[in-house]
């Protein structure tokens, strides 16, 4: 049976090829984006695992939008606005997905900085969409070239990660979040803001969404993978209500709803009295990592690199020399560290710079100094 | 933002809409599809629920295929030869939604029974699938006519429901099934096996699925819905290993995965001593109920309505004398019963018989009962 068109143009994840090879033993991974196992708030979740039998309504059908304790709950979590409502989603990467399916018809234009996150590139890239690509600089995506942009090109939507984007961990400054804000506004384009990342902050201080700014064209998708647990697959889009319609709409058919007994539990976690002292203790835990790592980064590699600090999320991004970087990510792996290299976030046909994507979640301090070390060894060679 | 228009063909469920109708206290509801939910097997979940707290690993990020050790379980469980593999999705109907996006393109022809699965209809509309219809008789579809549209119309795949289909109960006989086979094989159109309530047979004998006699051309999708639990969205595609390697990589980017910790609960329960036992008690309070309200139905309708019986399913379907069955259904919800027209059922541009869909699972015997009697004074007063 021949395969869809749309299809025939998405290539099998490269990150999934490195995660399975990086599942070796003596590979120390660097390359995936995954919480630390032991982080997950298992104790906080136990009380309402252990009462899930008590809860028959849980296991019958739901409402397609979601559990209406949990939507209930989210309403006044997120303080949404009269106008605004929440739906859950199969993880946020499902509210991406609705999103690409129920607003962009094939040639769309869809707006991305580059380089920018890879699952977002497959769902654009399933529903045919055109991506556009802008520069991002240390405060975000270069203003003016966003601007022309979408006067030129009149975009349907602008998606961004603006708090410690997947891959570089730039955050957004004030004013530019201000700014972008202001052409969504003016130009309408709508922004869909992904913010996995958001509750990451380990120093600096918090700043409003982007969406705070343009609540009316904008739409936010909240993830718990990286607070909670990204194996319960719930996350949270919100916007108003009118925006979210479509989503509910092609929700139904793309798996009726989301898994009720999880919903539950994310709803017992985010009651539970522990939750904030449980976000704060993951950050403390993700900094002392992040800074062993950058420490390490900042005294083993060769000069010709380039090093950003980031003040939250998962990952680092290193600037190296232009070279050929599937191959150097080959004699890495050959050499016990597994990396993602920089192609692999940039749509097709945009200019790609040579770099490293480097996460520090998911290893321990000693790890993570051996991985560094593997990594200026083989750099330092080239 | 506007829709994409992929979307503006679809119309919202009117399913949902009777259902939320449905929903108060003084109407009886044959408008669903739903299980009892004292049936759900909370006794055999239990242990596994209380287990999760001990598997930390069900919490992280997952296989997009599937929780491995459910996998391996499920390849025993079906009987699966080596040439084929079982996905697991967020519910079955997740699995028609990767299927319809990972084959179909705009305009490719996809075979129905006339009338079908509202679901189906609404994913394979998604994806602008030019639908044709066959009729249906009671041994399934119309051979001839079958046979016909195969040679005629060159459809790349033909979508049903062979045991106890939804609408109208019928259960394919052992002879359709093979000539189906070898009319799929012959025209090379894949066939698409939904399953969802196969073992929910409470009279007859078991039959092969279609699927058997023509497995290089099949993909079946099996549901725990009705068996186990809805709630947990959890449902499983089989077939050939390149059929399904598509749905992974469109299932990558629609959710990532489904959710592990319900894989896991699903797994346990599956390997419950108890669970087939379970399956044999659901089926005869099912086939309590459907007795009661079949005989009721037989006792108080008017003559000009046709009744089949069934050998198992959720559903009998009741032809009626030509009529609005829209405003029929509003009248029948005024006197305190929901159920379902048959127009839903039908795709667009079709010849629809005027018939209403009965669902005999989720109501008391004498619910059914009254619910019957609410039926026929309308159905008299006509």
């Amino acid at each position: 049976m021949e395969i869809a068109q749309s299809l025939q143009q998405v290539k099998s994840s490269y990150i999934r090829e490195i995660l399975a090879a990086a599942s070796d033993k003596n590979v120390i991974s660097l390359a995936g984006g995954l919480p630390d196992e032991k982080t997950f708030p298992i104790d906080l979740m136990k009380p309402t695992l252990e009462n899930l039998a008590n809860m028959p309504e849980v296991f019958q059908y739901g409402s397609t939008a979601g559990y209406g304790p949990l939507l209930s709950f989210l309403n006044g979590y997120f303080q949404l606005p009269e106008t605004h409502t929440a739906m859950i989603t199969t993880g946020s990467q499902q509210g991406l997905d609705l999103i690409a399916r129920a607003y962009v018809n094939p040639g769309d234009k869809v707006v991305m900085e580059a380089p920018s996150y890879l699952g977002a590139m497959q769902v654009f890239g399933l529903v045919q969409a055109n991506i556009v690509t802008v520069s991002q600089t240390e405060f975000g995506p270069n203003l003016e070239e966003l601007e022309q942009c979408f006067a030129e090109q009149k975009p349907k939507m602008f998606y961004a990660v603006p708090d410690f984007h997947n891959p570089t961990g730039v955050c957004w400054a004030l004013e530019t979040r201000q700014k972008v804000a202001e052409l969504c506004i003016q130009y309408n384009v709508a922004f869909i803001e992904d913010a996995p990342y958001r509750e990451l902050r380990f120093s600096g201080e918090a700043l409003p969404l982007v969406s705070d700014f343009c609540p009316q064209n904008s739409i936010v998708l909240r993830s718990f993978s990286k607070i909670a647990s990204p194996g319960l697959r719930i996350g949270v889009v919100t916007g108003k209500t009118s925006y979210l319609e479509p989503l509910i709409k092609i929700k139904q058919g793309a798996d009726l709803h989301s898994s009720v007994p999880m919903q539950a539990l994310l709803h017992g976690l985010l009651q539970h009295n522990n939750f904030a002292t449980h976000i704060t203790t993951i950050c403390e835990l993700y900094k002392s990592r992040y800074d062993v790592m950058y420490a390490e980064l900042e005294k083993q590699l060769p000069a010709s690199c380039v090093l950003k600090p980031v003040d939250g999320g998962m990952f680092v991004w290193v600037e190296i020399p232009e070279c050929d970087t599937f191959e150097l990510a080959k004699s890495l792996l050959a050499n016990g560290v597994a990396v993602v290299p920089s192609p692999v976030f940039y749509p097709e046909g945009s200019a790609v710079k040579a770099a490293l994507r480097l996460n520090f979640t998911n290893a321990t301090p000693e790890e993570l100094t051996v991985a560094v070390t593997r990594l200026a060894d083989v750099l330092n060679a080239l």
